[in-house]
């Protein structure tokens, strides 16, 4: 634990363009979330992780008593870990890793609500970044904000993308301002410049989480999911948002671009929510990018953008459908670990 | 894969005590090996990984069907990676790691001859290094000699000591002069002066590997195993290994100092052969020392004199009486992946 804040000592968060040292990921085992979802979910992990693993090592923290069946799932060449869980986000729920540019890496554990929500049963998961970082050996920052890591982006160059619906939510930091939010990001992860975006995916049970929304590709790019009916909600929303991002300039100065993914078709839970399908929801890997398909038309259109965004790195796409019932998709449920050393 | 070799590119062997990223071990599973003891030995290893991960990250390699197992008797914060493997030795079976001092990571994958006997039945640990390396997505050097990693110890600083008894020994290599070797030594370790010690411990089945015998605790410093008993094969053993090294000059010119460690008292395996116990046979992590004990009068001797040659590490002794029946201990059953970037 550390008293001081990442900036105090040179420590930024990297962009995720940047190498890898490993991808963490969590084995679902949440029943109360999944419901008899769980197993299709564990597949789709599964063969997630596997995708990623052709880039990068990948550790699977999974519940002691699901160690056998997680790395069984998985198959060889898959690290399994066994941490207390409560279920399987670590994108929200692991470290946020901070470099310091000279080879250190270290990680910010956030205050974590639940995603607003302030439910029991996640004690294990609020716990689970500093307990990453402390099975690495790595200095740990314990910020005092609530956040959760799938509400930003960051170009590794000092520009944070985020929405004012999750970041600004009283059910998040009440008793933060806008400017005390973006003075505590600039703290952790050496952002010097918040381009706020207005709303995430209708439905979204995170309170419209950004990384449903858009991703730096690059400095000064942006890729941002556009339905195409404009009856959808989505469309009002996303308009407004890559209205804001066009008339934004970076951390550099830079004016950002913007290039749009297609939307998938509308899907409903049972529960006659909306899930948050979303293409921008990949992951990029050393040399790859792991894309969600949702068995959609729109598949192989979305695949073609990044294909293009990404000229040096191999797309991959797995299905995202039995994964996004439980309210997020691949970006959400994977976390990288920078290159570099935990003990610099 | 490379074609060239690590010096070439600027890569060398560091020293034990430099930062690692993580240790390797591999769970035990060889029954023709183990035999009535291999629960046994699987208990101690699981001690030994309990030990080592309070100092560094630990990934313990195990065959997919005893991933649970292994899982379960780690316990939380082990990962276990499932990996084909035929036994548990990653000294000698795992990559021997090379660094370049800029942040890169990359490995040596030796020819592995199951210790110059050329026993059917080890396919799988002859291909261990190169699978770890692969999972890490690092650079592989492939070694056209025969070496396991417990045959050798470096200072980081251009220096090897091995035994004759093992490197000359003609199942090992038998096309290769002694100048030969040493000209590996530098290509795919960075080595520039060779100290050659004589025999290993009466009775090692691994034809006399240098890590029962001797180790650098720091450039021009080595501590070696030194029996009481004049009587004692091991004692004209190490009269001699103990006056070549104070007899010779590292690849600095420094002459060597040796620390002298007392011997356990002698133990038979059932069969009459002699087992290889020796303090020398210890594991540097970071911030820590994980040395075998006994059940020795000499235990705590051993400790004290390894406790003052590191007084800024931990020293932990864990028993090593469970492992040693298979050949080797604590420093056999482990291999460091310095810090840095397997990528880079």
């Amino acid at each position: 634990m550390s008293a001081d804040t990442p900036i105090d000592r040179g420590f930024f968060m990297p962009a995720e363009w940047e190498p890898h040292a490993r991808c963490w990921m969590a084995w679902p085992c949440r029943a109360a979330l999944w419901g008899d979802g769980m197993m299709a979910a564990q597949v789709a992990y599964a063969e997630v992780a596997r995708a990623i693993a052709e880039f990068e090592p990948v550790t699977m923290v999974a519940r002691q008593d699901q160690v056998a069946e997680a790395s069984l799932a998985c198959g060889p060449g898959i690290d399994v870990l066994p941490l207390p869980i409560d279920d399987s986000w670590t994108r929200d729920t692991g470290p946020t890793f901070v470099v310091d540019g000279k080879g250190a890496v270290a990680g910010v554990s956030w205050q974590f609500n639940v995603w607003g929500d302030n439910l029991p049963g996640y004690d294990n998961d609020a716990r689970l970044a500093e307990e990453v970082l402390d099975h690495l050996e790595a200095d740990c920052f314990r910020a005092p904000l609530v956040l959760e890591g799938g509400s930003i982006h960051v170009d590794g160059a000092g520009t944070l993308i985020t929405t004012e619906q999750c970041l600004l939510n009283p059910n998040r930091n009440p008793l933060l301002s806008r400017g005390e939010i973006e003075e505590h990001l600039m703290h952790f992860l050496g952002i010097r410049k918040v381009i706020w975006l207005g709303e995430g995916l209708e439905d979204d049970e995170t309170d419209g989480h950004v990384d449903n929304v858009a991703a730096f590709v690059k400095p000064g790019v942006v890729v941002a999911t556009m339905p195409a009916d404009p009856v959808d909600p989505n469309h009002r929303i996303m308009q407004d948002n890559v209205a804001r991002l066009r008339g934004s300039r970076d951390a550099a100065g830079r004016e950002i671009e913007v290039v749009e993914l297609p939307q998938p078709a509308r899907r409903e839970n049972p529960n006659g929510v909306r899930q948050a399908l979303s293409y921008a929801n990949f992951y990029i890997a050393n040399g790859g990018i792991v894309m969600p398909g949702f068995e959609d038309p729109e598949d192989a259109k979305a695949r073609a953008v990044l294909d293009k965004l990404f000229p040096d790195r191999d797309v991959v796409q797995v299905s995202g459908s039995d994964i996004v019932v439980g309210g997020g998709c691949i970006h959400c449920i994977t976390q990288q670990q920078p290159a570099g050393d935990p003990f610099g």
